[in-house]
């Protein structure tokens, strides 16, 4: 495994079978960008879920070098990341920007690892599976991706956080009637942008709350105010009025989905509309999602079907008028789908039977970003 | 004006007619439910818009009577509201709940007086017009409603909060081209279940930053944590799946844009759908608002026609990613829309030209409130 290899070439002489041996008990795991709030939560999931985990490697930035960090009971030196760090690495969670990843995702896999991103700098790259477990592990196989013998190096991507939780609720309904029109609005948690942003909305409530406002609030992530406010996601906007938070949820589901590869008509395409907004919460997002059908659909067999769902936890009350909310979501693996039900304004047209509401929520962290890494390394076990 | 008339019998005697000339300097202007956060911003309102409040009577629950309150440099003493209290009142702004505003409403106007009423209590009782004044002032002329010599006292009704700031928004564009269908997901303010909720809201965030959590917390109102959390609305749940203030909106719209009376076959009414959602913010609603139309309309066209939209600012500043947000709203009486953009799903399946997407915010208390109540009251003048 410390041999360098092109990316994409087998891993075919004895040696590294040798090596893909020892696979079957642990592996030595690499987390670049451990000292932030996915990284954090990178060491929380592969230690609850019991990860094989044999060498543990932690790498961040020369700032953060030298932290001491616990996992398992044992305790770690964060390592400043170079080239270098990737011998014998067999699996790298990366989670520290697109930036890191695009410098150092290709030298992990040339080092011979596989590669879990999390940033979205490789989802739309042909041949790089974009996975959420529970929707597409069958694209990892098809990318030839894994640590078996008759599998190569290579990068994964994790999808963007709205996505993936959106993709958990949507997809059993989308197998069974295809989904021809969504439309998406975003709650999205401080969370997503980092630990330095859920530090910034706390710093800012505690400050609006002592009578501050203004210029006298500490804004140096978001520059507005955050606290007891709300704003349009702060992803770049691009050209056509949508943010790159909004446009990726479109492009994501289509890749997840497998529309990029099926040869259908792309304006026979799910439609897809989101508008994201960051919301004063700290770490669970929340999504109302508005489906049409191309087949028959209600909500009679939309939370049946949803009931069944991996990775699906339904909180629908309506006597009780409790639905998910974040805080529901907040540290928990599963993505929690209520408000299930028939859309007043399709029956009011077209009659009950194709469209469906629904409200989303997800654990941002988790589930839209360490689980769903850590999920898919355990597909390559 | 001290004579008791049948509800809708118009004033004809002399009078009568020589109580209503009074009108021309001053009216006399009772408020129910003044100790509430409505209440006292129509006060606000009444004095910032230099209103002819001629004799003011406060009129709240005996809790709060005797209690002091200021207006226009004068103290006054809010009053028991009974059933004796609306002799020779012109005009009554209530916002004291539905309840209130069904028992006392009609005494109010068998004494003569013009009722705004800010309650759901009569918003879709035929006959009781239902305004935005700067969509469908004339709806009051047509009922015969106002203090003029050939017109009856009445009930004006002030429609739902969420309803007129996205009535405001959408209907110059409505007017253009047709809506056709609308999805609409609302952000709402704590402001929206009264002065006790944001209280609630900013002592539960206290509470959180200093700790507390779960049973710890007071959630007299909601009995959820509201603060750094959300929750679908708690307005009680219709057999549909919608709670009420979601069907308020599709309800309030068509009869505010004439479906009720129209003749159009209940099909071809726009098709309405919402989900609305309380999100830890003071006193101003957001709406994310997807838009159907009939005819051609585009996002130049929306910008343009919201540009010259009365009672509208725009906030679209794609370069800077500066969109409407609450606080951009609160304490303002304009509706700020941004976020105008042709609809990337539509241009997907059936090209660009007939769908289009608004980001909305809106102060709850002024212009959802009674900024809109007092403008009703002018519109009498």
């Amino acid at each position: 495994m410390s041999t360098t290899r092109p990316i994409g070439e087998a891993v075919g002489n004895a040696s590294s079978v040798a090596a893909r041996g020892k696979r079957d008990s642990t592996l030595s795991v690499a987390i670049v960008g451990v000292t932030g709030a996915v990284g954090q939560e990178f060491l929380n999931v592969l230690a609850q879920r019991q990860f094989p985990v044999g060498e543990l490697r932690l790498l961040a930035s020369a700032r953060s070098a030298g932290k001491q960090v616990d996992y398992n009971g044992k305790t770690y030196t964060v390592e400043e990341l170079t080239a270098d760090r990737f011998a014998d690495v067999d699996l790298a969670l990366f989670s520290a920007g697109g930036s890191i990843s695009k410098e150092y995702g290709p030298i992990a896999v040339q080092a011979g690892a596989v590669v879990v991103d999390n940033s979205s700098a490789f989802r739309m790259v042909d041949d790089v599976p974009l996975i959420v477990p529970e929707v597409n592990a069958e694209a990892i196989e098809a990318a030839g991706i894994g640590l078996g013998i008759d599998e190569k190096p290579g990068i994964i991507a994790n999808p963007n956080c709205s996505t993936i939780i959106m993709m958990v609720a949507v997809t059993p309904l989308h197998r069974a009637a295809g989904v021809k029109r969504m439309v998406v609005s975003t709650y999205q948690a401080a969370s997503g942008a980092g630990a330095a942003a859920m530090q910034e909305l706390e710093t800012q409530t505690r400050e609006v709350l002592a009578g501050k406002s203004g210029k006298e609030l500490t804004d140096d992530i978001f520059g507005l105010q955050y606290a007891f406010n709300l704003f349009s996601h702060n992803s770049p906007m691009q050209d056509n009025g949508y943010n790159q938070e909004e446009m990726k949820m479109v492009h994501e589901t289509h890749k997840i989905w497998g529309f990029d590869a099926s040869g259908v008509d792309k304006k026979d395409w799910p439609a897809i509309a989101c508008t994201c907004v960051r919301v004063p919460v700290m770490r669970a997002h929340a999504e109302s999602i508005n489906l049409e059908f191309v087949k028959p659909m209600d909500e009679v067999l939309a939370k049946s079907l949803l009931k069944s769902a991996p990775g699906v936890s339904i909180i629908d009350d309506r006597a009780n008028n409790r639905f998910p909310m974040p805080l529901d979501a907040s540290g928990m693996d599963d993505v929690f789908v209520g408000r299930i039900r028939n859309d007043v304004s399709r029956a009011w047209r077209d009659g009950a039977g194709h469209g469906v509401e629904l409200f989303v929520c997800g654990d941002q962290i988790r589930k839209g970003a360490a689980l769903n890494a850590v999920q898919i390394a355990e597909l390559l076990v």
